[in-house]
């Protein structure tokens, strides 16, 4: 099997960027190791930022996410039991954010990509990359039961924290960085209209508690437990009282109860590969980096490697010059880097840690504060929540 | 012997207190354990954001600042050889800083207490504080070898970190808050011309450097060192060798070398006493807070206590009400803990920690470029520096 680009993972990095060279007129194979329905079933991030949004109607992907996407115009910020609404478009010159699962995407590209008759195969392992170094790298796979190469120009490891394409880096180029934390999220997905029309970041001593949503329908919510936590520790009612209590205000705000359809622990990591090409192999997305979710980055990083790369590879296809596949790895890093930050720190703001300190969470407190007195640290904020420039 | 208020401590917020007062019409007495010299000659800060000159002025005290301070329209932040200036007037609407040692301001403030006749004991040392909860708190003191009391209606302990006036408060009312950093600055006096106009404020991988000035012919200039480190493990050779290596740019820039006339070194500490009142005893400065140095907000908080603190007085005094003295500490705190997040973000956005991951380095760089690359975090950072309002 040939082609031009091959691309391992069918998540939105790879789904985007096999739609993008397809606009393009370059060809692309992807190759996912799970089945359709778990694709299509996997609950991940659900905030895209302009930027994203952006480049997502710009693939003709954005039908359907116009017509039930949420538009943000903010996030309130509780602590203390008091409320503090960011209000994005006045601090940033306009931008907000829209409110449409991770899931929701990957259905609109995978339905496009099938409908373009472009070759997605599911239930197909990549095994390997080899011969990144050369002019032909390849990508062993097995595919219903069957083993098979992959032939390419190019290949791109679109396929997660787990995948195996960073594996394909000579260890002597890879450098790792990367952070743990003591707690998780338990988060769940009930049946119940969502109690607040924006996503609110919580802050109590007895943990981080987010309120989110997934339809106007379904609420998102979010408790910090400490690392190691299994969901099946905590009953629907436990969790209902825990989120009444870190979500309380003074002015007498009620959270609605609802079914529980889903119960989930996601740990909390930070982790960047560097540098995000070798060769002729480029990482994309959660194979390249990975970020605790309290700033909703994750797919938004993702969205900005492929826009990077399909641009790169545009380029040197029309021009012949490798430049932006050269420049490939920093650009991408720098973006990276401010969205490690900035997640790094809305993560610190807001979970107090097992160990923290009287001064910790004082701390903490006087962080809120200033961003809750000052425009410029507001602004701050509202800059790096609604998306660094692509590219 | 009586007073209205008695004031442990001829630090600079002692001395300003007794200058307010006295200009209020309200008697007061300040003990000293040192003797004058000691006083006089006591290195500290000397950064005084706008709002302190602003108050030294109006107490009668601005005029040799006003002559021999040094007004600065910025910092520079350097990191990765690079260099960024921080454009104070033009990111706060106007403000600035003054560079006039703490110990100029001290040496003004003792003249003038002097000159007004107001007492001031040298080698008093106050024993303690008794009565903090009745109406006649009182200040048992030993003076020239003899002992005495002083009786007064208000005491204000401006003792410092080490001072008796904390230890007055009962255990049950005394919250403390605090943190200690693994690390020192190894702080030098040159009789040479700064070799920069204004503040250098070096991030490096072998540790923070700072270069300041005292006088248009004396430079201070300091070294992160490990916690512990004594002044004499460096010589004068190894100090500018490694000066020279954390302020190096790509651009060419030289720092000149001169003869080192004082070396000493600073730890760093963040502290904080709730609540700052108790009865008829008041903290004011370092006794209540201590702020490691890298934001250069000691001494400018200890104005802000003492200017809050006579106001209250003035305002018992003319209209009866002791609203804003039972206001004092919550006022106070609200300033204190806004300048200890920055001064505890400024520490840990400019030293490596010994135990720093490369994770860690990666997120100090993305700050710094953050601050440099956004209006808004810059306006953040220039908003803290220049000062928090007063009172």
């Amino acid at each position: 099997m040939r082609t031009t680009v091959g691309i391992i993972g069918a998540g939105p990095a790879g789904l985007l960027l096999a739609r993008l060279l397809h606009r393009a007129g370059i060809e692309s194979v992807v190759l996912e190791s799970r089945d359709r329905a778990y694709v299509e079933r996997r609950q991940r991030a659900g905030i895209l930022e302009q930027g994203t949004v952006d480049v997502l109607r710009a693939a003709g992907a954005g039908e359907r996410m116009d017509r039930e996407g949420l538009r943000h115009d903010g996030i309130e910020l509780r602590f203390d039991r008091r409320r503090h609404r960011v209000d994005f478009p006045a601090l940033t010159g306009g931008r907000s954010v829209t409110v449409y699962a991770q899931t929701e995407v990957c259905k609109d590209l995978i339905a496009l990509r099938l409908e373009e008759g472009g070759p997605l195969l599911f239930e197909a392992e990549a095994l390997a990359v080899e011969g990144a170094e050369g002019d032909r790298p390849r990508i062993p796979f097995r595919h219903q039961g069957r083993e098979d190469v992959l032939e390419c120009e190019y290949v791109v490891g679109c396929d997660g924290f787990w995948g195996v394409a960073r594996g394909a880096f000579p260890a002597e180029v890879s450098r790792v960085f990367e952070r743990s934390y003591p707690y998780a999220w338990l988060g769940v997905l009930a049946d119940v209209a969502p109690s607040h029309d924006e996503l609110v970041y919580a802050r109590h001593e007895r943990g981080f508690a987010l309120l989110s949503m997934r339809s106007p329908a379904v609420s998102r919510l979010y408790l910090q437990v400490p690392a190691g936590t299994e969901a099946g520790q905590w009953s629907d009612e436990e969790i209902w009282d825990e989120l009444d209590r870190r979500l309380e205000t003074d002015d007498g705000w009620r959270l609605e109860r609802g079914p529980l359809t889903q119960k989930s622990v996601t740990p909390m990591r930070s982790f960047v590969h560097e540098p995000m090409r070798h060769g002729r192999l480029f990482l994309a997305g959660d194979a390249a980096h990975i970020v605790p979710p309290t700033g909703a980055k994750g797919l938004n990083l993702a969205v900005g490697d492929v826009v990077t790369l399909a641009r790169a590879l545009v380029h040197e296809r029309e021009t012949g010059s490798p430049d932006l596949l050269d420049a490939y790895s920093a650009t991408c890093l720098r973006r990276v880097w401010q969205a490690e930050r900035f997640s790094y720190d809305m993560t610190t703001l807001l979970h107090p840690a097992p160990d923290a300190t009287p001064f910790d969470a004082r701390l903490q407190l006087a962080r809120l504060e200033r961003i809750a007195s000052s425009r410029a640290a507001e602004t701050d904020l509202a800059e790096a929540y609604t998306g660094f420039p692509l590219g």
